[in-house]
């Protein structure tokens, strides 16, 4: 997988700048790995700049994680304008499923714009489909490794975006084709953000690459990031590693280290 | 003091799900010490969604210190939520006494729900007692350890709850039993939100034990792991250091380090 | 340039209260390195308490990082009641030049208050500049050193505050005198939130010691402390490291190593 190691040396060079529309538990974090790694991280929530701000940005991530009215406004304002400028996007579901806000709000950004991608964990995702799928009676599977990559493929066709549904293996799918992605580490659920850090990076590489790969991209290299951070045993170190070594990690390692496969 | 050491295994085992509505500055941190610790963080702040998701938590952390009106009321619904379906709350007064908005929503929030536990400094506390006990001439008293202690028991009996005065030195009433702990680092003071982290890790133990028992296993393992964390003499060291030992201490080591007693 | 280390001396002195009005991306990191260098932070943006926190703070931050209109409002009422009371106030322009709300937002609380000093980066002075000069022709000079340096003095001027034009090389000046200040470090463009954290300091620094001088003084303090912290060759540990060295630094160590002269 060369294209992996491609992708992480085109954010390099581009340093793309990402508007995040994101939660406040994470801003920091996601805003650090950003710059870590290479792009150049924005935040701008309000309704009265937000369209600016994605006219000048190469990509936009949206965080459900801390939602309020005022903010669901402006999420809508700026992926509205991102798919008016054919700017790629990518959404982060946080908690969809857990209340009817978060999974009604994540429905509707995905209906009024050109999500490229779609971030998020079996339970999240399968709210989103079940959900949307509800009249054809999609059943609520439960968690296995063969049930999550037929979610990513089956919400990839329906949404009509490229879907990566993480977990301890990753399943990244556009509906035909579906990659897995085994890298990372179990101290990762050991520190917060770090779901939304991965969904941030996406969003640099989307600014570089077509979705899917992409988002096979970002996971690999972040999740490899994670493996080398692990030598750190505890999740305080393990976390100021992550960014070490986003900084640090060259296109070569990557790929040396990458367990990525086509299903 | 077994029990201490019992409560951090029992936290570990439930892995409770902690539904903080808290200031802007310790978001990441606090969840941080959540997951470290080994329990389960959540954050959701819009009156369309704590309802749903107090029902879904295991305990409930209040903290005031951003506050705005838009935040007192979901914290008001919150509050009211939690006391209906008679889940724990701690309520952290952050700033009371230093300005009337902190105070007067303090208060409210203490008239209008079942609070389980208050934890807050000297001046906090006795901001929310003189308030509260104006009209009986409650005296503002100089901070010793003698007054520390009293206030934390007149509290208590005054709001019907679990109060902790933490300090150089703790104080845990429920207005008949009192703790004192004298676990902790001076370092704590050199680090935003330590505070803020104790009455976070106070909410994963409201899930698993009793108000009073909770306070002080919380307190002394907070505080002990804060005591193995400064063996980095720096804050930003200590600080992740902190997160290393939330997640590495052992019920055992806590126990065998705890300075509790009753008063 | 003894003065800049009897200026960190007294900031540890006096432990000035320093009240932000901030972006919620720097909020944890600028109330950390606060107390790292000695200073206590408060954070506080309601309307509701803005006028009461003031009052009782020694200094104003204020950053327009993540603006919407119910923080813009509380920005003027507070930047209205520090000038009342002769508080110092630093704004940091964040963005300024990149959205039409970030540069009105910036110009209309310099219109309403006497605000000491602005601290930003190049591209965000010259678009207060731009914008106040318009009438006046004034051109958009590339970035130069030169450039720099005449944009902090005109700038200056034309407000009649402290601007500091901070980059590789940073330029502080009154309009009359300017001061160079050739510390820091590059692994400060990898971290989120250093500058924000400059201005932060700066805002220390004022409670202590007049506007030029408490710039140029929380500029080499900060910077000096960046140049110790690289240490760490990579920006996860190195971020860890500054508030380390922010508190660990005395000033005889900023005199030896401040690099700074007058123009």
């Amino acid at each position: 997988m060369e294209w992996v190691g491609d992708a992480l040396r085109k954010v390099r060079e581009k340093r793309p700048l990402v508007h995040n529309i994101t939660n406040y538990v994470v801003m920091n974090e996601t805003a650090n790995a950003l710059l870590a790694l290479g792009a150049s991280p924005v935040m701008a929530h309000a309704l009265e700049e937000v369209g600016e701000m994605v006219s000048i940005a190469d990509s936009l991530v949206i965080n459900i994680g801390t939602l309020s009215p005022p903010w669901i406004a402006s999420m809508e304002k700026a992926v509205k304008a991102a798919s008016e400028l054919g700017k790629p996007v990518v959404l982060d579901p946080v908690g969809a499923g857990a209340t009817k806000l978060r999974t009604s709000t994540a429905m509707k950004l995905l209906e009024m714009g050109d999500i490229s991608v779609i971030r998020g964990n079996f339970g999240e995702i399968s709210a989103l489909l079940g959900e949307h799928g509800k009249t054809r009676g999609v059943d609520s599977a439960e968690y296995s490794l063969e049930s999550a990559s037929q979610l990513a493929e089956r919400a990839a066709g329906e949404f009509g975006t490229v879907v990566a549904v993480t977990g301890p293996v990753d399943f990244v799918s556009d509906g035909k084709r579906t990659y897995v992605v085994e890298n990372g580490h179990e101290l990762l659920g050991n520190v917060t953000g770090t779901g939304c850090m991965a969904t941030a990076i996406t969003g640099a590489f989307l600014a570089v690459e077509e979705p899917l790969k992409a988002t096979v991209s970002a996971l690999v290299t972040f999740e490899v990031a994670a493996e080398l951070a692990s030598e750190a045993k505890y999740p305080g170190t393990f976390h100021v590693k992550l960014y070490d070594y986003l900084y640090a990690i060259g296109p070569e390692t990557v790929v040396r280290m990458a367990k990525v496969r086509g299903v």
